[in-house]
């Protein structure tokens, strides 16, 4: 049986779980709550060391890496329904697109989303309760990120973000507009993992994701998730990030 | 024909360069200069707009990004030797090393690099010529590099980047003290994405790199220098950067 380790429907957490509907595979949820840093605990840890949703355990096999995630369910988990194309120049394709998200796209989202919502979340802690919970994250560079977040990012950084956030739209829009999916002859993984980090900027940005200036895009997103299978995973799956307190 | 533009047999150009080696493939080897800016040319960025080495020309399909164009000669030209295991964990396993140095470990090593060498490389230009280099290059993350390499990187950020490239070198020894290679059971392409990078490192870093600090990484380096594959491609392949320029 698969089990999936994730948070809720957003972000690289949706990359496999979207993977995971799509291609109609039966799993277990078990979702962590990152307001309680569920994955920084002692018993997740030794799933995942460096405390990172999501993790896909199967039979025993530890994967994780949402996108390593997703290529592992098409290696190991082939279905009728492809995610991934036979031709290797599409393929690769694909792979530029993936790490196009891993690298760029979702690091800019991610630093505004800790802006917006971490932040808050850390900020009615006192300072030896932050500390402790800092003491939990197995990696450097992330509790550099939740120290930043209580802090305040620096303003530059926020505006060098934004500016990267931008140029992502527009890159994605220009090619979306033009083209149905991202390797264009099918919907892949490289629509997923994206779909992941761009879906919901349309109520989280709506001045840069809107039906004037990225029709392309948001034709794109509003179609994914009129797929019956993204329909049903946001119907079983409660998310913990809602739109709603996203404007606040 | 498969033809491999690059620059010389040195990080990202060598990840391809040592794969078509190592599966024996016949190729067409077009070396770039970087210190002549070629990559930024009017000529190459037909070929790859990015304008950035290397890229793989197979039959008319461009295939760039050096991690994508190793995966994709496993696709597309599968021979003999196997640089990509068959299971599919073992696979996962082998993507979360190549996407470990692709998205940490090359960019504190190269960050040092443009310290060290492409500063020196434009601080002879006039500003005017400089500028007219700069126009040239299409990513503006890479006009930034730019500009920070001719006006010294701060000292903050070279320190940063240490901090990195000191934990990159601790984990690859952890690992490799207790492992022939990255994947336990086989030479993989996580091998070849990961010495592409840290080859060299035991001349540039030989405070970091060396037989008492780090015997596993030295072992691993000095082992796949060692293949005859590796040979031979050091052998017919130029390299512009020499370690005694390094050292000054």
């Amino acid at each position: 049986m698969l089990k999936l380790y994730s948070f809720g429907p957003g972000a690289n957490s949706l990359k496999p779980m979207l993977t995971l509907h799509e291609k109609g595979l039966d799993y277990e949820q078990v979702l962590l709550d990152p307001r309680k840093f569920e994955h920084h605990s002692d018993w997740f840890k030794k799933i995942n060391p460096r405390g990172q949703v999501p993790a896909l355990d199967d039979r025993g096999h530890i994967i994780t890496e949402s996108t390593v995630i997703c290529e592992y369910l098409e290696d190991e988990w082939p279905t009728e329904v492809k995610l991934r194309p036979d031709a290797s120049w599409e393929r690769a394709d694909m792979r530029v697109w993936t790490k196009w998200v891993d690298e760029y796209f979702c690091w800019c989202v991610s630093t505004i989303g800790w802006h917006r919502y971490v932040g808050n979340m850390v900020k009615g802690l006192s300072d030896e309760e932050f500390e402790e919970k800092v003491k939990n994250i197995p990696v450097v560079e992330q509790q550099v990120k939740w120290r930043r977040a209580r802090e305040g990012f620096p303003q530059e950084m926020l505006d060098e973000e934004m500016r990267k956030i931008s140029y992502s739209v527009r890159k994605l829009d220009d090619h979306l507009r033009d083209h149905e999916w991202l390797v264009p002859s099918m919907y892949t993984l490289a629509d997923i993992c994206n779909f992941s980090i761009a879906n919901g900027m349309q109520h989280g940005y709506p001045e840069l994701v809107n039906k004037e200036d990225t029709p392309g895009l948001l034709r794109w997103i509003e179609q994914i998730n009129e797929r019956p299978a993204a329909k049903k995973m946001f119907a079983d799956v409660p998310r913990e990030i809602r739109h709603e307190d996203a404007k606040k």
